[in-house]
């Protein structure tokens, strides 16, 4: 668990706010700014305790990470590939590039470990709802998510006169679980991970559960009104939750391939 | 994204209240009821929209899943597991006795299939906080926690008026990425796999995420609030969730080894 503090609405309940109206994002914007102005009750509604939750999307859009598939010639490797994966060699081109190993091929699946260390569907690499020439644009990560976060975190410091944490989103499948579940990918001014080894639960014992991936829970929690694509709700605001101590990025959560316990 | 609806507390936010005050869990005990009067301003104070979430630990104390440890003589195999992973054999028996395969064994690291089908450390039986006994008790998953949460579903009912949303959740280790999330093992009430295959974006593009795990949402977000052993809040209800239509188990969460596609 994650300590919550009183709220208005009652005693330790925690709320999280779609921020609609943020509108298109194009290269360059200045994000914290469009979602600070996307707050109902405006700057003066923020309190101390405010997480802002950002969708990766709009964080690439505003960093121009998107790549004109056009312009991509594909080798002989990722043609190899996108036979086997049944999809545009080009795309694959760029998940190859984008990406430190290829985890599974196989019919319409490429997952890839990617460069920032995510293991993932095509490295992340977004084709849906990306804006009008959607048939030859894809839209990459951002280059550094953490770093994302924390320029994020300043820019809305610069608007609201303290930086308040930040977490920046994207879904991701996983193994023997169906479905897509938000997980962190950069974060900042929060524990991304918050490490209790040595903690003792009511009866003494060492506690089982050790390490929270607090950075996750938010991501998940902000995915139930954060939209993955055709809805358009981009961001959202968590309000009531008392965040353990710390600052460390969502780096944090990734188990590299030579720690991983479950293969 | 789940759509949402508008709330007293501002338009579209989505409230995860911390039930506290429901006290130790004993077999056989009503938790329907437990939790029920647990809630702040009472029967009148729950919407037709309020989920129910309710951790494993509380579902499994009502069914009475106590094994005495004391009592279990491990196999042959079990004792070479234990000597393996460091751990106690009559424990690893336990393990094994709930799990189809063992995924995983390494030092201080058991993963198996649970029989239910998920992947998890130990088949999720528990040793931490469990109770005064608890150097040689464990506490074991419900027997099957979809039919647990159906039964939560109809015992909820009875007292107040019509048969709400539940999910109950344990918290999973995951490959590639550290710490613990909750994830949803029963549900009942909602579609615990939102399927949306076939959908399209904004632009008209077949959406590249058609499958949301609406449960583990829901689990994830609710483990802002409830604990993992210690703290002992063994609840919590959202409110304000516009969920899709549609009942189907947990047990459409699972993805059988055979799709599993990153491996």
């Amino acid at each position: 668990m994650i300590e919550t503090i009183d709220r208005q609405s009652g005693p330790n309940t925690i709320e999280i706010r779609p921020l609609t109206g943020i509108g298109e994002v194009h290269a360059g914007d200045n994000i914290a700014s469009m979602i600070v102005n996307a707050i109902q009750g405006g700057v003066s509604s923020i309190e101390a305790d405010d997480i802002f939750v950002i969708t990766q999307k709009i964080v690439s859009k505003s960093e121009d990470r998107w790549v004109d598939l056009a312009t991509i010639k594909p080798s002989a490797q990722a043609i190899d590939y996108a036979a086997l994966v049944k999809k545009d060699p080009r795309l694959v081109e760029q998940v190859l590039r984008e990406s430190s190993a290829v985890v599974r091929a196989a019919p319409h699946v490429l997952i890839t470990r990617h460069r920032c260390g995510f293991v993932m569907a095509n490295a992340g690499i977004d084709q849906s709802n990306v804006g009008d020439d959607s048939d030859n644009r894809a839209l990459l990560l951002p280059v550094d998510p953490d770093r994302s976060a924390r320029q994020l975190c300043a820019a809305l410091a610069a608007l609201i006169g303290w930086p308040p944490p930040v977490v920046i989103t994207d879904s991701f499948g996983r193994p023997w679980r169906h479905g897509v579940v938000p997980v962190a990918i950069g974060a900042a001014g929060l524990p991304a991970l918050y490490d209790r080894r040595g903690e003792k639960d009511r009866d003494g014992r060492v506690l089982a559960v050790t390490q929270t991936a607090v950075a996750d829970l938010i991501a998940a929690a902000a995915g139930l009104v954060t939209g993955e694509g055709a809805e358009g709700i981009p961001a959202a605001i968590i309000k009531g939750l008392k965040l353990p101590p710390g600052d460390r990025p969502a780096a944090d959560l990734i188990r590299p391939p030579e720690e991983d316990l479950f293969r």
